[in-house]
């Protein structure tokens, strides 16, 4: 096991109804003044905003409300939400919604308190200090709940970059009623499921070696996702189903998963953030592209790795090449695509996407990747070879 | 899955040589004077004591030392750390050791800026401010090192209790350097991973049914304990093995595995806690005897689970009695006691143990248990059922 430091302090608050109790852990951190950011207006239809905006109040909570985050945040949106939190002097930030509210959070929270651009701390710089952050999820999938992730996108220049504040960025409370996702497009309980089980391949097949604890904790992670989809496919409000895929999701990117190993790949998320970035299409069905082929042109480093993953998880004994087939099985039995040209992205792009500058080369910590390794990955990806 | 709160705050600092850091991390936190408690002078044979006064100098760190901390540790002791801290207006408790330690550590911080009796959050009451509490772990067993728990034995009247502080108490920071448990003797390896075990069966066998994630994680736990002390008994240095093994433990009771769950059984730590109070007992050796006959007797509220255990950890598809026979198979393989004769501990003294007031009546949560069952139980462990 490699050396590690763990710090995950996010309380986290899990159930039913439990959205109702924000205003009371804000009053708790003696916090009165709140910026809230929210999505497209989901959150109005399923009842959140309603449980939400009814906590603040009761706790006489004031606040003011930065609606309208898209997925793939924009910055334009963050310096928006940076000025209103300054014109309101908000002692704390507020996302309700999935991964692009919450990241977006972290950028308002720490660009309140900045002189500077907020941008520089998606440019390599990291935040000194924030305001605190408080979330409430509503689509399981990026994990961002629970760590100090943020990823932003510059309109201007259409890059889609990452802050890494850690503890500083990383939500103080953070409130998961699995049963909000009940209502969710049956695309969106897979993709986001699909994007958690990469979160656990990045740091699983990062060339790490003789893990016990730490392989079996992944594996353990990758089966309960699957199963999960698997019910919830079937039933979209099976509670249980729904909490178990909302906790895994949390736990496959809160550093849990990297304890023991050193730092994620994370070529496949680069690579994906390319093809999202050039086309119109979900982060999770882009990672149900590149994933797959990524574990074939890397087989090398991860060919073990892959075979336990068949022994562990699909409970079978297989050669690699026919355990990553099982991945690919899976994923299109839920309905996502596993080539490029299941989402109509034609090969002859793919010199485009290896040049799409999402993609810092060399990429890559299992193995370093250049670009004509991602020209290969993407051929792979296309089912052309 | 059962709502839940997860708040598990401590920064973990994990590898070989770390313990240097402690320095930096109480400056860190401008700390500038803090009581350091350790035992009996273990951690000068290892060189623990060097590294860590040796951190504290460097970052001008003032600091007093309280030593002589025993197993089980007792409230005088408590008694005066509290005086101490108080004298040299400390501010932080810095446990250098293992559960004892970090116990009386957590009692000390506590009681240091309380006006009344410390034995009060002994007695039912929750403290509601504690000096930071920082541990620098050498034995992994009670997992204090990420939670809250403390538990001290009042001498006079011989009382043996817990405090459960919440964040309130929980180490800020620790330490965990795997490689300082290479010289333990054999045995407070063992029933260290006895201890962490059993803190992973309250929570598997507390009758909760149908859970995905959290019944893996505690299976990945208890099959990753087993597997590292089969190495350690051959190779007592094998660092991996120490490092799997002591991240586990800590994993097994720093709240992870209450996800979903509830609360955890805790009758079979209860009734250990008699036979420890009573006889010349290592708590370890004492819930290698209690837990396999506690799983004989409730049975009825864990079969399945028992069986799962079978199939995922031992990997064997077979009865519920051939599973808790493989338990003890594995312990005794191990050379712990697994019947109270193995321990020199007479079937005649059961009712006595079943009336010392280390359990309270009625224990557990899986099955409620009144004397009656309790003296079941033990005549299971005397293997004379």
């Amino acid at each position: 096991m490699k050396d590690f430091i763990f710090h995950s302090p996010t309380k986290i608050i899990f159930g039913r109804g439990r959205n109702r109790e924000i205003g009371r852990e804000l009053a708790k951190d003696g916090i009165s003044r709140v910026l809230m950011v929210y999505g497209m207006g989901s959150i109005k239809r399923n009842g959140v905003y309603d449980e939400v905006t009814g906590s603040l109040k009761e706790s006489g909570i004031e606040f003011r409300e930065l609606s309208g985050i898209k997925p793939n945040p924009v910055l334009s949106k963050v310096y928006e939400g940076i000025k209103m939190g300054k014109e309101m002097d908000a002692q704390a930030v507020l996302g309700v919604g999935g991964g692009s509210v919450i990241d977006s959070a972290k950028a308002i929270a720490a660009g309140i308190p900045y002189d500077g651009d907020v941008w520089d701390f998606y440019s390599g710089k990291n935040p000194e200090k924030s305001l605190p952050i408080y979330a409430i999820l509503t689509i399981s999938a990026t994990g961002s709940e629970m760590n100090g992730n943020s990823v932003i996108t510059k309109e201007e220049t259409m890059e889609k970059r990452g802050m890494h504040g850690g503890v500083i960025s990383t939500p103080r409370v953070s409130i998961i009623d699995p049963s909000v996702q009940f209502s969710l497009p049956k695309e969106q309980t897979v993709y986001g499921a699909i994007d958690a089980i990469t979160h656990v391949a990045e740091f699983y097949f990062n060339g790490s070696k003789e893990l016990n604890f730490p392989d079996r904790l992944c594996e353990s992670l990758i089966r309960t996702i699957m199963d999960s989809v698997d019910i919830l496919l079937k039933n979209p409000e099976d509670y249980h189903a729904r909490a178990e895929l909302a906790w895994s999701a949390t736990m496959a990117l809160n550093g849990m998963t990297a304890v023991g190993r050193g730092r994620g790949d994370w070529a496949s998320h680069q690579i994906e953030h390319a093809l999202s970035a050039l086309y119109d299409i979900a982060h999770g069905a882009g990672l149900a592209i590149v994933l797959p082929a990524w574990l074939e042109y890397t087989m090398d480093v991860n060919e073990d790795k892959i075979i336990q993953l068949g022994e562990r998880v699909f409970g079978v004994k297989e050669r690699a090449p026919k355990v990553i087939e099982m991945l690919r099985e899976t994923y299109r039995k839920w309905g996502a695509p596993v080539y490029l040209s299941d989402a109509g992205i034609p090969a002859s792009d793919i010199e485009k996407i290896a040049e799409n500058k999402s993609i810092r080369y060399p990429t890559g910590y299992a193995k370093k990747l250049y670009k004509e390794d991602v020209v290969e990955i993407l051929r792979i990806a296309s089912g052309e070879r």
